[in-house]
């Protein structure tokens, strides 16, 4: 039945021909490789004005333009950087590879950790952002936010990830486009409004700010942190230049320009909008919400703008879906993690990171109780680790491999390393207090995860090496020369201890039976039975005047282990009743399990052997 | 660690020699055996009540008189012929133990249900009608009763019995007597001023009734059906003759009387009183609570009520966990029940039948919300029943073996039994469809269960059945010839495999290693491996190009199988890796465990032995 059930939810097994990939044109990599970072506009914005107008009595939302306008220039060096980052790289690779080959294990290592923190929230923020976008249109659904975050994770998100899509699907591309077109209709619409219907283009309450001060900086940085959420996703296209069509390394750059573009005027254009209506932070709706309520009013556009949002938010989600579980798997071939994160399932997906990502996105869904304006204050500084580490591995890239403007492109890459790690620097100081620590502990201690897990591995397979050449082990195996003592626990002579000691005769010559006596009485009953019988094998009754029946059945198998030869063997053989109908199991005490588990999890060099007696009654 | 939390709280184990009974003097064994009947004024004479003033609109607590009188009769009638069962049972025995003798298997079948539904009602009615009389005493626990509930039975009355107390511990006589002590003196100043002091002794609102109808009987029945929940409990002597001091039988006796009369004095003086105040419900206020504020007002005296009469509950609840435990054991040594009912845990105390009646009576008080109105109609019913089974039996008995006054002490029995069976007649049908209905169900359906459970051991025993003295199956044994194929599935030659085959090769000449590759590349580099290394054993390479490793090895294993001679045996070796740190467990897939289990549970005839490796590092 649960084959079933399983076979349901995810699919018959895939065989391994059946793993292949389709090269993408630039215009349905655009929508694949994009929906992370385009979908960012819809919470992005929002988060600067939250930032400058959340704090009572603070007049700040004049700094609105400058924050910005900041976050465009910074989001033009990223993108020409990454366009050097796919032409070095044809082969595709995330940070991750591109640090590794450049500057080593420990800055790779941080990398690994940051990008996985960033990935898990990527899928967090953006379930959540697609949650509120829905209940933004329909306000009953208030209040259910963590139970919809949850079910799209869980119900959605990992099963369809389990199954396996190809992630050229057209079910992918479909969002990406219908979301692009509603934001430039509600920009063209209110732009229209704004210059030519509208009073004023921006109103002063909008443009009301305090004096520059230390406090009024450091809330200014915040809001650029907290709009650098919109600039998560840039990378994805230069980490997946193998998937394009040829030329690849082009077509990647020109796909790369574009999305910037598009980011870029979106990004601007709903920064502009906010300005302009002077949205204010209201319960349960989004900033999007009220723009396209004020552009449109409440009708089919409006629903239209909120459905297209949700849909390439929970889209934005399932890149994580496509990226961690592969890094996952990367890192875990190098031995960091466990190997089981490595290898494909039946449907040929890494199913152990997925159902990993799933579980860690709603963990924190579920803590940080679905917001996203709390959620943000952790997100970003990850991405920001990751491009400053790439782009100082692609100096040094640079500098190796020379070529043509070779200075050029690391002076571009530098610029961009610099200008990314001077962002690391205001995320961690300004959100530090807000949870950007939390990202802090979490870096180092999975860096020291991460080596202890190597270690292991390291020390194993050194262990496990056998010298198949020397031919050493071969003679070994060829000539075993060991004794083996059988021990078997009775309670009273049936047709069970016949078959086991049947067994037992097959195994061994030197058997001895061991039962446990609770007083004298039942002692001499089981003697007068085993000399009756005589199946020629010693019984030794163990005395337990406690009733206690492992304690010293333990206890005598462990002395006769610790004065055998270390080269001869023990074997403890269990009889295993197996019951005709499942409930007749629960007639029978489990000490013959109980056994079994001690023995094996606790005592070194027993050997255990299970005989099963099958009832036919 | 486990272990010692749980030393902590049950104690060292326990040598059998410290099992010993006390014999009770007369003033000992009556607070202790009576403590369930005598506490059930805290509840009777209310339920009497509750019913008559429940239903809205009928006028019905003029019969309050005449339902206490008729209760009290029939106690007459239940203690004298309780007397005969103590003279007839000088060994005690319970009415499960009477009846098997008497009547035979099917009828005490029927008490053996009836009694156990009975046991876990008292643990839950006593355990609730205590918090009931605390939560009187304290509003400010209004509400919490359940939590309160469930914590007596799990860490007060589960804890104390598994680590087992003395029945005669003086733990047990002083809450029954300052119980006693203050009832007294309830009564005695009520009395004295409801005869001098009040008004009148019987307000008029308390005699109204309206004129009997069909409905009005049915009304009258159901309140005596629930009085009669006073007399639980009242067996209790007759079953426990041996714990007395000689002569048994007559000290029995004589407490049987003492006990009976007690209990109508407190019961009539209880209904009187609750008449004479015209006692109506209140929520969260017991009856008990009202009368002791009626008679003393709120203070020291009104305070020592409530809390004795919680203790005395609790000590009730308390008498369930002497009782069906051992007839549990007994039962089950018969039997009908499992076996490991019957064994004594190490601290001598019937611990999993205590932890069953826990779970049962913590089942019902949840189910039912804590409240005893909704309890009360499932309860008495199996309390009755086996009255009347156990004097039917005792009719018979007297038949048998006549003796002196036989034919008067059978009549007696008779008329108990027959004023016992009308009342189980009384009480299914007034309580019907208030809960009765689950305890006639739940009656026949346990009956089902001890049969098939009897069944199953029957058929056990006689397939487990060795026939010791013929030695044929000591021949057989001793002259033991069987092929034996040893099975070991491997991933590529390392130490484990070097080492598990050392060991199969000292069990058997006859073994086959198993490999499972997921393409023909993977099968090639263990081929070349094998070859190199040459240990002399077959290499069967399975192939899987759905990466599935469990399907082709158990397909491979069951083919082995079904070809084999029924007399061979063949043997999965598993090699298990034990490593140094617990957390690197989880570093490691557990294909071994789910092999294991997977072959011990689902495939006969195959023999499943687990050769550890122990990692060092």
């Amino acid at each position: 039945m649960m084959h079933t059930i399983r076979r349901l939810l995810i699919g018959k097994p895939l065989h391994n021909r059946e793993l292949a990939h389709e090269r993408l044109p630039k215009w349905k990599a655009l929508s694949i490789f994009s929906s992370d970072a385009l979908s960012s506009v819809a919470y992005g914005p929002e988060q600067i004005m939250l930032t400058l107008v959340g704090v009572s009595g603070v007049m700040a939302y004049g700094y609105m333009g400058p924050i910005a306008i900041s976050i465009l220039v910074l989001l033009g060096i990223v993108a020409l950087s990454y366009v050097q980052v796919a032409k070095a790289n044809p082969s595709g690779g995330g940070a991750y590879a591109v640090t590794k080959k450049n500057l080593g294990e420990m800055p790779s290592l941080v990398v690994a950790g940051a990008v996985f923190a960033d990935y898990v929230l990527t899928a967090a923020v953006s379930v959540a952002a697609g949650t509120d976008a829905i209940v933004s249109a329909f306000p009953g659904l208030a209040g259910h936010d963590v139970t919809i975050d949850l079910a799209v994770l869980f119900i959605v998100l990992m099963l369809v990830n389990l199954r396996g899509v190809r992630e050229s699907s057209d079910a992918f591309v479909l969002p990406t486009y219908a979301f692009l077109f509603g934001v430039v209709s509600l920009l063209v619409v209110g732009l229209y409004k704004a210059f030519f219907l509208a009073p004023e283009l921006i109103p002063a309450t909008s443009m009301a700010k305090e004096p520059m001060d230390w406090a009024m900086l450091f809330l200014i940085l915040r809001g650029f942190a907290n709009g650098c959420s919109s600039m998560t996703g840039v990378e994805a296209i230069a980490d997946s230049v193998p998937m394009f069509k040829a030329p690849e390394s082009r077509n990647a750059t020109i796909t790369t320009y574009w999305m910037a573009s598009i980011l870029g005027v979106m990004f601007l254009g709903i920064a502009f909008l906010i300005m302009h209506y002077h949205i204010m932070p209201v319960p349960d709706v989004t900033a999007m919400s009220q723009l396209a309520e004020n552009v449109f009013g409440r009708n089919g556009a409006y629903f239209y703008i909120q459905i297209t949002t949700m849909l390439v938010l929970y889209l934005a989600a399932n890149t994580a879906y496509n990226g961690l579980p592969i890094l996952l798997s990367i890192i875990a071939r190098d031995g960091y993690l466990p190997r089981y994160l490595a290898t494909r399932g039946e449907r040929l997906t890494y199913s152990n990171g997925i159902i990993l990502l799933t579980i860690a996105a709603g963990m924190l869904i579920v803590i940080f109780n679905g917001r996203i304006d709390h959620l943000i204050s952790l997100y970003a500084i990850g991405v920001f680790i990751s491009f400053t580490m790439a782009q100082s591995s692609m100096v040094l890239h640079w500098k190796r491999e020379k070529g043509s403007y070779w200075m050029l492109r690391a002076l571009l890459n530098g610029l961009g390393a610099l200008s990314t790690g001077i962002v690391v620097i205001v995320i961690t100081v300004t959100k530090f207090i807000y949870g950007a620590w939390i990202i802090l502990l979490f870096i180092p201690l999975m860096i020291c995860l991460f080596k202890a897990i190597r270690r292991h591995y390291d020390a194993m397979a050194k262990q496990l090496h056998l010298p198949l050449e020397t031919g050493r082990s071969q003679q070994e195996i060829m000539s075993v020369k060991a004794r083996h003592l059988v021990i078997v626990p009775v309670a009273t002579p049936t047709s069970v201890v016949y078959e086991t000691i049947k067994y037992a005769k097959v195994i061994s010559d030197n058997i001895v039976a061991v039962n446990v006596a609770s007083d004298e009485d039942a002692e001499r009953k089981v003697r007068e039975k085993w000399e009756t019988w005589n199946p020629g094998v010693e019984l030794v009754i163990l005395q337990s005047p406690y009733r206690l029946l492992m304690n010293p059945l333990l206890t005598y198998i462990e002395q006769r282990a610790n004065t055998k030869n270390p080269n001869d063997y023990i074997t403890v053989l269990i009889p295993e009743f197996e019951t005709k109908e499942w409930w007749h199991r629960f007639l029978h005490n489990q000490s013959g399990w109980i056994l079994r588990m001690t023995l094996i999890i606790f005592r070194k060099n027993i050997i255990v052997t299970t005989v099963p007696y099958h009832l036919n009654e």
